[in-house]
This record gives C-alpha cells, structure tokens and sequence, in this order.
C-alpha cells in the first residue's frame, strides 16, 4: 500500500531516561522527488535499534543527539519505486544500511547508503536484524575486534537481544560453550531451547551471582557485553585471567540521567584488567562496513540453513512506533525491534 | 664487604593500608651451600618495587601473598661467590630477573632465574632499573601491548615512577609528545628538565584537571598508566576516540583496604570504551621474559649514549630496608628505588 503523502516521524521533546510516546510526532509532507542520479525508495520495514534513543539525546552517550523537529533515522529495507540511477531498478528490494533513509514511507537516496538485497533467500525482516548491520556488529565484535581462542566459555548479555541473540549463535557455531544472561524465564528459556546455548542464567532471579558461577564452572574466557555498568560487578570476579571482552553496548546506562550511587566499582576493573591481563576493546561497526560481504558469505548459509535463527519482533505501521519504541528499553520484548510500514 | 652470616628480611605481620617497619624482622642464618649445578650469589642491590607490597597481602591484588615468617623476595644485582655450574664463573655479575633470590644477602641459584650482566657498561642498578625488570615492563606496555599510532600525545602518569620514568623516555625516543603526570613541582620540574618531557601536569596542584587538559591541546591517544582509580575520571573525558590504554599499575589502590565510596565511575569507563572504541589492556610483564634481549638491544645504547636516564633512588644497608620501604607509597622519593647492601 503505497499512500500519496511521505509520512515522517520528527523528535519533538528530549526523553529523561526512557523515551514517552510524546517525545515524536507524526508529519505529513509531500513524497519527495529524486534528481540526477538518484532513486526513490519506498521503506517497508524500519529498524528499531537503541542507538536511535541516543538520537533523542539525554542518552549518556558522546554521540551527538539530532535537532528538535528533525526526522528520526535508522536502518530500512525497501524498494525501489524510480530510478535515476543505472545500478537500481524499479522493483529492486534495497537495505538502507547507513541509517540514512529514515523514519519514512518515502526516502530519496543517491545509491551510495543502500544496497540491492534478495527478499527470496530469507525474509526481508533478516535483512535488519541477523544479517543486517545488527548481525554485523554481532560478528565484527567476535571476528574482528576480539580474538578469541578456541573453545572455551563466551558469555553473552542481553543475549536475547538484537546483537546478543546473534552474538551467542555465532559463538555456538564457532565451538564455544556458550552462556547468555537475560531477564525473566521465558527469554532464559528461549536462549537454551531456541538458540541452543549450553546454558543461560536469569538476571532478574534471586542469586543470580550463585547461578552465574555455577553456570560457569571454569570461568569467563571470553565476555560479549551489551549491558555495562548494572551486570559488570558480578561479571568480573568470574573472569579468567587472558580474558578478552567487548563492550558492544551499554544498555543498562542508556537511559541514565543521574550521576550513579556508590560504591566506586572503577577500581575493581582497572585492577582486574592489570591482574587478569585482560583485554577490554569497544568499536564503531560503521568502521567495519567493508566487511560486509564476508560478513554475508559466512552467515547467510548458516541463516537460509536454520542454524542460526532470526529473532525478529515486529510490530505493525508507522504510526505506532511512538507508543512501541519505549519497549525496547523495558526489555519486555526478545530480539531485533522492526517495524513494518507498507 | 661479605659477612659470615647470612641476613634475610621475612615477613612478620600484614599491613592495612601502607607498610610498617614493625611488619618486618630481620633474621641471621647460615649462609647456603650451592648444591650440583647450582652458584652460590652474594647479593649487592635489591630492587624494592610496589610489587613487594603486594606478596606483604591486603593489597587489593588477585595476586597471592606470602606467608608470615617466610622471606620477602625481588629482583636483584649480586656477584658469583662459588660456582657448581659451567655457565657462571666467580666474580660474574648477574641479575636475579624471576625475582626468586630474595631480600637477604646469600642466595642459591641453579642459573635458571639469573643472567650474566656487563658491570662496565653501565652502573650495576641499572640492571634493576631502566635496563631491569621495571624497564622491560615500561617496554612492553608500548611496545607488544598496544600498538600506537605513531605520533600523538602519549601521557604516563607517576611518570617520576621507575616503570613512568622509562615510558616517557621510550615515548620521547619514538617521537610522541609526551606528558607526565606526577605529584609536586619537583618532580614536574624533573619530567621537563631531566627526562625532556614536552609537559608535566602536577596532580596534587590546584586544577589539575583544567592543567592537564591545557597540556593535552589534542587530547590523549596513549595513555601509559601506574596510577588506577583516583586519576581515571579526570583522564577518561580528554582520551581521543580510538586510544590505547595500558594499565600497568594501580598505584593509588594498592594499599586500599575498604570498599570506595561513590559516585560510581565503572559507567563512565565503559560508555568511553564503547563509544570512543577503545582498547584498554593488561599485561603479566613474566609472559614477555623472553623478549629481554630484543629490549636489551633497543635500550642499552640508549642508556649507555645518556639519551634515556637511570632514576635510581639508592639506599643504603638491608637493614634499612624496613623502615625505607614504606616511603614508596607517599611518593616521597622519585625513580627506581634501590637498596645497596653490600
């Protein structure tokens, strides 16, 4: 369904900690032109990711937030409905990989910030999360950024997540025993029944440090970390000396307005990291862009074979993404947030 | 001069906090008897390092301590006094580098944790300070640890530290602009007079932090740090996206001995790694023992020209060593602290 007005979603109010329904707002506008070069892409699945929280500001993040008024970006899969461009044709499904194309029904785009994507080898939907620029970011930090040894224990967190979910499959692939850490039974469930972890443990269950050293008998070699700063106490005296971890995001801090209470757990991991001789790396998955295609010919069999899974959740039209976005920060649902909006 | 007795320092009680005189006794002992294969050392200089606090316990270390009433043990300088093995000769210097042969003045050795070292090509306490065990360690870190930019701003802070004192020199030697950090201005004065440091930034100055920023115009790219917790929140908003960052000592928390009081500064290390891409590292400088040649080669005519300087802090006598010792954690003295017991 193809309508006659480009809907948008603007920011209009900066969140204190979790983002409110009334901090966007829906606009209408005329359906953009594409010139010279260029084509018009008709978005039918958008990307919920929390770095667009960070958009909105107040996100204790050094990444700059967008004006008030201007139009929320992320990831998109589309089609190609013009074409002034020799390398696109009408009808070509695209992924918007640079975030660019926007919270929109309409986007132009001079082809340099999309790609031709095949909606027969797996659905469209896999194109934002698994083999999207989430999988990517999933695998760079286990690839690229880390180099981890052989076997051994990989811990993931928020391992029912977007990255998570996809950096714990990859880790099975690869031979690890590997461990993920979620909030509440049924997502611990998911993670041993559905993804095939060797174990997971609930961080919201009493004794949850106990449960974590029992589930991890000989230590953490290797850590995936999404959450930061409210899971890292207990990590750390799990960790194995030559231990390697990623910090592949803050989740638990996203949304952190305040200065954090005492105690000062900053000492325990500088001692830990010279102790342990740990190695702790963070990285910017848009410096890993050309990796793409590796990327895609290591994953995309795994993915069209069934042995590593999807974890899409979808929710239905543009127009609800205010009321559902917040979600995400309450981790009620598991997986890659999209939004289908033709 | 060699005594008819054999003196050896043993620890006698833990400390809370900084080191006492009282927690150490000196005891008289036969001298040993070198077995088949083995030398007997007499010992000269005793290398006194912070990780000597460290095997005293209640040293906020993973590292274990030593047992009450046995012998502290360190690096040291001696001379060959018999010899049961074919590889050292009476009257050959040697460097005990694995740190077994212990504060005391006779030591048995069969050859495996010593090194035959040149007493004509520089002074003997070189061999426990810049070209020793603490030089080594400086070289590590910059140099098979992290991987640095050539370049950019490197800042070490105790830079008037034994490991600080040879970081910064290494880092002038490679071409970096250098700044150290150390506490009062004779030290500050000491890094840009003596060590040629382009700036030196006084901690316990008022504003500090608007100094260190002042001296860092384009932030840090390498950081070099003894130091831990208490400098790290100041630090951590100048670092550069994409820095390195070696950990190579806790410095201020080594002699801590209750829980820090808040705020909590574990978020804000970890949002800077994730968003800044940072790679933070640790290091056992006793995996890196067979690189000392490959270290040797580079420094050794670097010292021997007089473009890296020796910060040797001497003492005089074993006996003093209990009531010296404890000097290291006021930071009272600059450079590598070492005692002359023969």
């Amino acid at each position: 369904m193809s309508s006659q007005v480009n809907r948008r979603i603007v920011l209009i109010a900066r969140p204190h900690g979790n983002p409110k329904a009334s901090d966007f707002q829906v606009v209408e506008g005329p359906i953009p032109v594409p010139g010279e070069g260029e084509v018009l892409v008709r978005n039918k699945l958008l990307s919920l990711d929390p770095f667009n929280r960070i958009l909105m500001g107040n996100a204790n993040s050094d990444q700059a937030p967008i004006e008030l008024g201007n139009m929320m970006f992320g990831f998109t899969v589309g089609v190609i409905e013009h074409s002034n461009n020799t390398a696109f044709t009408v009808g070509d499904h695209v992924s918007g990989f640079l975030g660019t194309l926007g919270w929109q029904d309409y986007a132009v785009s001079d082809g340099s910030d999309i790609r031709i994507v095949d909606p027969q080898a797996v659905p469209l939907a896999t194109y934002l999360g698994v083999l999207g620029v989430t999988g990517l970011t999933a695998w760079v930090g286990l690839s690229k950024v880390l180099n981890p040894k052989p076997g051994g224990t990989l811990v993931v967190t928020a391992a029912a997540g977007a990255v998570g979910s996809v950096a714990a499959q990859i880790g099975k692939l690869r031979g690890y025993r590997v461990v993920g850490i979620a909030g509440g039974p049924d997502k611990t469930r998911y993670l041993v029944e559905s993804l095939g972890l060797d174990a997971a443990v609930d961080y919201k269950a009493e004794n949850f440090a106990v449960k974590l050293a029992a589930a991890t008998p000989e230590g953490i070699d290797t850590l995936y970390d999404n959450v930061g700063a409210s899971l890292f106490p207990t990590l750390l005296p799990l960790i194995n000396t030559g231990a390697q971890i990623v910090i592949g995001g803050v989740m638990s801090q996203i949304t952190m307005t305040e200065t954090s209470e005492g105690p000062d757990h900053l000492p325990d991991i500088l001692r830990a990291i010279m102790y342990k001789n740990l190695t702790v790396r963070g990285f910017n998955v848009t410096e890993f862009y050309d990796l793409y295609p590796e990327f895609l010919a290591e994953l995309t069999p795994a993915v069209a074979g069934g042995t590593v899974i999807s974890t899409t959740h979808s929710i239905e039209g543009l127009e609800n993404i205010p009321v559902i976005f917040p979600d995400m920060f309450t981790g009620r649902n598991p997986g890659k947030m999209v939004a289908k909006i033709d």
